[in-house]
């Protein structure tokens, strides 16, 4: 990641290792069982997308998971809350580590989400938009029954998610790493245009594609529920608190009340992460108290709006207990 | 101001300059109209709570003002927002000039609100709250008519800003200004504490002390107005927005709305300051575009708890021309 010199941009780089896993053999890598360990971390919005999706899928048994925790250190991601730092199954204590069996030399970004074979311990891919894709439509097999169709209209989500991603996902790092004023003005303005735009969408609407929860709706999710613990302060992203968006909010509380939402959460990590990891922005590394959570438990009444949550489906069971995050309110 | 260097706690520095104005000819230095020029800042929460006793009482006939900017350099306050960057009265362009005149070689902190001598140019005194109770007692001979009484119940009110000054006044600095977690936290929920106590204190009474606004009224408000503008994010006092709390929002919009209280409040200079300011907080110096300030101008109701704002007084008339803030909404 970095900033462009000229214009105080945010701009994200581009991901290190990108390969895909598929059903049909048309890759290296085919879908298998017991194969992968998907390494996510609680903190992040990108992994969170992804483990969402696996969560919904019920691939949980299919595909272990590793976390890494939520501070670093200048190696980056590393399972300090593992006993012994390592992670039990790819027995790393850096997932820098199986980066560079994948690419030796690796220099680029350490990213997660990070899919790893577990025999060899390479990093097969951390790119998650078309990872979270592969896991509805190449692991179709694996799915548990009920599994809900995050793909009802591919066209419709990713051209709402185009927008979500540039001034949402990743609009509210451009406001929290612009290094010029023009820059952070710009993002502010990008960012809480689009808000305004998704919450006169989601007024009458119960989820943002069709009558059920999509891959769209994961994806402007993981950066709602991370906006008022880590994005309106840490990130200047503060026009208002998600808190005060009476629909945004209700939406968010919705999809938080959902299994395979709320329970893929861990507001204290997001804020360890976030305010203990960006120096530039936070040097002390203090961690805020706040804010108060526990309005994400309260009714938000979207069930007027109609939908059915997981269209033919049904919702998934509870995570595995090793995946058990602390209960919020 | 300092840091503790074994508790990581904000020390607020005992102030330099601190004689007193009389009108019994018990200091050198006697009321009199027009001899003395009152230096602020919009950024400044001290300072406010002297611009607005001087407005409730009608003093800006008889003591003009002066108005620092936002920003600092290394010599602090200054008049950056003044033509030729000179205060037009005392033809200083740092304050620090007026605190050396008053003491030769002074190397202590330069604050505002400062009391200046304009024919001598020496600082007569920058401690408010001493300052703020001679305006109402030894100045007032010199108050408009109709001047309220800010000091209907002079112990109740010490002891009820007491607990203001520490935790809350204080207390966002301390907040803001930790250098330790633990420093932090054990001040942020002094902080929410006293939040909480003066919450439930005024869900029954429109104002702190008796039935009309006083200067325990005046302390509090300071504080609160630049709750969400800066203390919220910048210092991390971040539990909730203002704007999430109904007793404590609706007493401040209250407030807001009575003349003498908003028309001396500036939200883009307070940001400008503490974010373009603290460079150990904020190293980018980035000033957030946030948050909206609509929310000022609408209806409270708290006059729904009776009350009689000024008393046996009359509210002040609108500000000098030259003092006049921008509108907010």
């Amino acid at each position: 990641m970095g900033t462009d010199q000229d214009s105080g941009e945010f701009v994200r780089e581009a991901l290190g290792v990108a390969e895909r896993i598929t059903a049909d053999g048309s890759s290296p890598w085919p879908v298998e069982a017991g194969r992968y360990r998907l390494v996510g971390a609680r903190a992040c919005p990108w992994a969170n997308r992804v483990i969402i999706t696996r969560r919904l899928l019920g691939l949980e048994d299919a595909i272990s998971m590793g976390i890494a925790g939520p501070l670093h250190d200048e190696r980056s991601w590393r399972f300090h809350l593992d006993p012994g730092n390592v992670d039990p199954v790819l027995g790393i204590e850096y997932l820098r580590e199986a980066y560079e069996k994948a690419v030796p030399g690796y220099d680029e970004g350490v990213t997660v989400p990070a899919m790893v074979e577990v025999a060899s311990g390479k990093v097969v891919t951390n790119e998650y938009a078309l990872l979270e894709r592969d896991l509805s439509t190449q692991w179709r097999g694996l799915h548990r029954d009920g599994a809900p169709d995050l793909w009802t209209d591919p066209e419709a989500i990713d051209e709402i998610g185009k927008g979500i991603f540039h001034d949402v996902n990743n609009g509210v790092y451009k406001c929290g790493f612009a290094s010029s004023q023009r820059a952070y003005d710009r993002a502010y303005d990008a960012l809480w245009s689009r808000m305004d735009e998704l919450s006169e969408h989601l007024s009458t609407r119960r989820y943002l594609v069709g009558d059920s929860i999509t891959q769209a709706d994961i994806r402007l999710w993981v950066t709602l529920v991370r906006f008022d613990a880590a994005y309106h302060g840490h990130f200047k992203a503060n026009r208002h608190k998600l808190t005060e968006l009476p629909v945004l909010w209700a939406y968010a509380r919705d999809l938080f009340q959902t299994p395979g939402f709320g329970d893929t959460i861990d507001f204290e990590q997001v804020k360890q992460h976030y305010y203990g990891v960006h120096a530039s922005v936070n040097p002390t590394g203090i961690v805020p108290k706040g804010p108060d959570t526990a309005g994400w438990t309260t009714a938000h009444g979207r069930e007027e709006l109609g939908g059915r949550p997981f269209g033919d489906g049904t919702p998934p069971g509870p995570p595995p207990e090793s995946e058990r995050v602390p209960a919020v309110g």
